[in-house]
């Protein structure tokens, strides 16, 4: 396929949109011609707002959400449980634990999560200005809402010591059998610590 | 997911994304959120490609493929046989013809196909400027390589009527079982076009 562009132009977008994840180039090529075919406003339009994006977008001060303002809208919304903090890997995570609805606290977002293996360490994440956060005092639960992976587990348990000085609860979000999961095609670690981490019907809601 | 973005220019951005074909607002945040994590040169390299191909690519003014130049490199090749003209629907059939490597003759891009549900009539593609390229003498074969369905096979049959009168072979593309296919798992229509358009043994190179 690599030789057979009619135009430079034409292979330099599509060069440009196969470095995207999960963009090989005949998916790029369909995603160019898409473009090629709507109006230069239209195409202005979609390069300005990635562009945009990029130049303007802020971290949010406090807890490294990505956000239009210095604060998140999140961290300055006055109808939120200040005393929680849930600590996440990415902003994604932040969107995925906004849509359960089941939460009304505030994030920390780690911007990463500890792994040796592709030499992230504890220094290239926002660790310290979480400790800061809990150092400040007023904040009463930490919930560790990671991956359910080693590096989740090893940051897990590098968070906990250190904050395992401040007066405060750290918890761990729930792992056991997805809802709706049938018994017998659930892996036996999950199964196991499904187990292990039982609750008695009289908590359950 | 539609109100948990916590940023008007994350959101615009997604939007933006989501228009392109397959792709939807999970994976559109998933693109957004890579090109975040990418230095300011390397998305304006990305949104200028975009641009840049919009408002600089030009149409071939023989075959109406795209191109850099006024005259395709296809076009200009004078190692191919102009002789023969390849009708296809769009660029991604010329570059899907191309990477065959059975083919060492000119294209004609229609830029769409007869189809009256979607209001595509013979006036909306380029069939007048085949006729015109036909008209001009020197073709000795036109070869239409059309889509198998119901608009490729009414598309053929109405530019094979308005070629009728020129001197010229007008072939189509075979249709039969593909490479690799099992007979058991054929269609019955491709497996009995397959059978009609039988070719004999002392044929097959």
């Amino acid at each position: 396929m690599e030789n057979t562009y009619p135009s430079q132009l034409l292979e330099k977008a599509v060069c440009e949109f196969s470095k995207l994840p999960g963009i090989g180039r005949k998916t790029a090529l369909r995603l160019v011609l898409d473009l090629l075919r709507r109006t230069e406003d239209e195409v202005d339009g979609f390069a300005s707002a990635v562009t945009r994006l990029r130049k303007e977008v802020k971290h949010c001060r406090v807890c490294h959400n990505i956000s239009d303002t210095d604060v998140c809208p999140i961290c300055s919304d006055r109808r939120r449980d200040t005393t929680s903090i849930c600590v996440v890997e990415n902003i994604r995570d932040v969107m995925a634990v906004e849509n359960t609805q089941q939460y009304n606290g505030l994030y920390h977002v780690l911007g990463g999560i500890i792994s040796p293996m592709d030499g992230v360490g504890p220094s290239d994440i926002e660790i310290d200005s979480l400790v800061e956060r809990v150092a400040a005092g007023g904040v009463k639960e930490v919930i560790l809402a990671l991956s359910s992976t080693m590096e989740g587990d090893t940051t897990n348990f590098y968070i906990s010591r250190k904050l395992a000085a401040y007066d405060v609860v750290i918890s761990v979000i729930a792992r056991g059998i997805s809802v709706g999961d049938e018994l017998e095609y659930t892996d036996e670690v999950t199964l196991g610590r499904a187990i292990l981490n039982r609750t008695t019907m009289t908590n359950k809601q």
